[in-house]
């Protein structure tokens, strides 16, 4: 599998990151992305200023990392989905997995939990790449929406404003998820995923959930270990 | 029926007000709510900074009009949904006026585009009663997937969580909807709809587009002149 990154990062290194950003996670909490400073990050690290710099040069740059990092994991995603359909899935079983697997990406880490909420606050130089992937993940989505429609799952909407209509869901649910509340995001995800991918059937045809263990089948969670 | 209105103003500043705003979204839309000052927006008026001082205090002002004028708006819409029930419609229908009547509000005026996605620019004192009448819409909203699962429309989805996802797909519809291009806010709205209501379907209930004039039957369009 081919991975883009914008970043010259080992994987080790981007381990490490994920892992601060991931406890920094109260800080975000609390104040929210743009009120945490960079000592509240670091603060709630337990590390100085001077070493969280060390690993991000600005705040924007964090805020980059994050957007790489689950774009990257998203397109992993994809690249899974359409490994799984020469194992027989239907379009509307991959669009259930891709579904699913973008909930948990988004809500499971905080990294995710800010990625396609803050583009316009890039740096310019890294926002065209960073555009361009998300263009690619959704291009990857509008292809799996064909593809239901050929294959005579689908209604025959425009794919285009299907997707598009579901990403906002999806997208949101960062807003108000709460990882302390009743559901996780893996339940929440399966929820969603089975409303928005109903939506799409046609007349007739039945939904089934996929028998196929979602962190291993789209690498969403497991990504260090993943193959 | 009961206006709730955080502020005193008259119906006729009211208008007044929103001609601005909708005049004004030029400016919005070139420069984004965040960069757009309030000598940019006077300019697209055509009027002195002063006079726009006039009608609103600060920016933040502005925005709390924008936010207060669409829950209205969208207030108003499931009032007249309650209406149209009494005339025999099925609660996926009365759901899918809602969506329609939503996307059109957020997406045909710029004071609906940015009411929903700013609450926490709000000023503080503004901020409460905003949230509570946001709640209230939810709630609204929550009540009719309720009675879709009552009367056998609906399968048993979480209420909470099916207006959630809902939510979020309309509300992501002001970040990409161009008002320029190829569909109306209208058209996008019954797309839309079709596809988040048929998400809650029943196995084997068929969807029929409700016979009834969106306009005239939601008040989201006409509020001035609604009944």
């Amino acid at each position: 599998m081919v991975q883009i990154r914008a970043t010259a990062d080992t994987d080790k290194i981007r381990a490490r990151k994920r892992a601060m950003l991931h406890a920094a996670s109260r800080a975000f909490r609390a104040k929210g992305f743009h009120d945490a400073s960079m000592r509240d990050i670091a603060a709630a690290l337990g590390m100085t200023v001077g070493n969280l710099y060390y690993y991000f040069e600005s705040k924007r740059h964090l805020l980059a990392f994050c957007q790489d990092d689950t774009l990257t994991r998203l397109l992993d995603s994809v690249s899974h989905a359409a490994r799984v359909k020469r194992h027989g899935l239907t379009a509307d079983q991959r669009l259930w997995l891709l579904i699913v697997g973008h909930v948990v990406c988004l809500n499971e880490s905080v990294p995710g939990s800010l990625a396609h909420l803050e583009v316009e606050q890039l740096p310019s130089r890294a926002r065209r790449p960073m555009l361009d992937r998300r263009d690619r993940y959704e291009r990857r989505l509008r292809a799996v929406v064909s593809e239901g429609i050929a294959e005579r799952r689908f209604r025959k909407v425009d794919p285009k404003v299907a997707v598009l209509a579901i990403l906002g869901g999806l997208n949101w649910t960062v807003r108000w998820f709460r990882p302390d509340g009743r559901l996780s995001a893996r339940d929440l995800g399966e929820q969603i995923a089975e409303q928005f991918v109903r939506g799409l059937l046609m007349d007739g045809v039945e939904f089934e959930k996929p028998d196929v263990d979602l962190p291993r089948a789209n690498g969403l969670i497991e990504t260090e270990n993943g193959e």
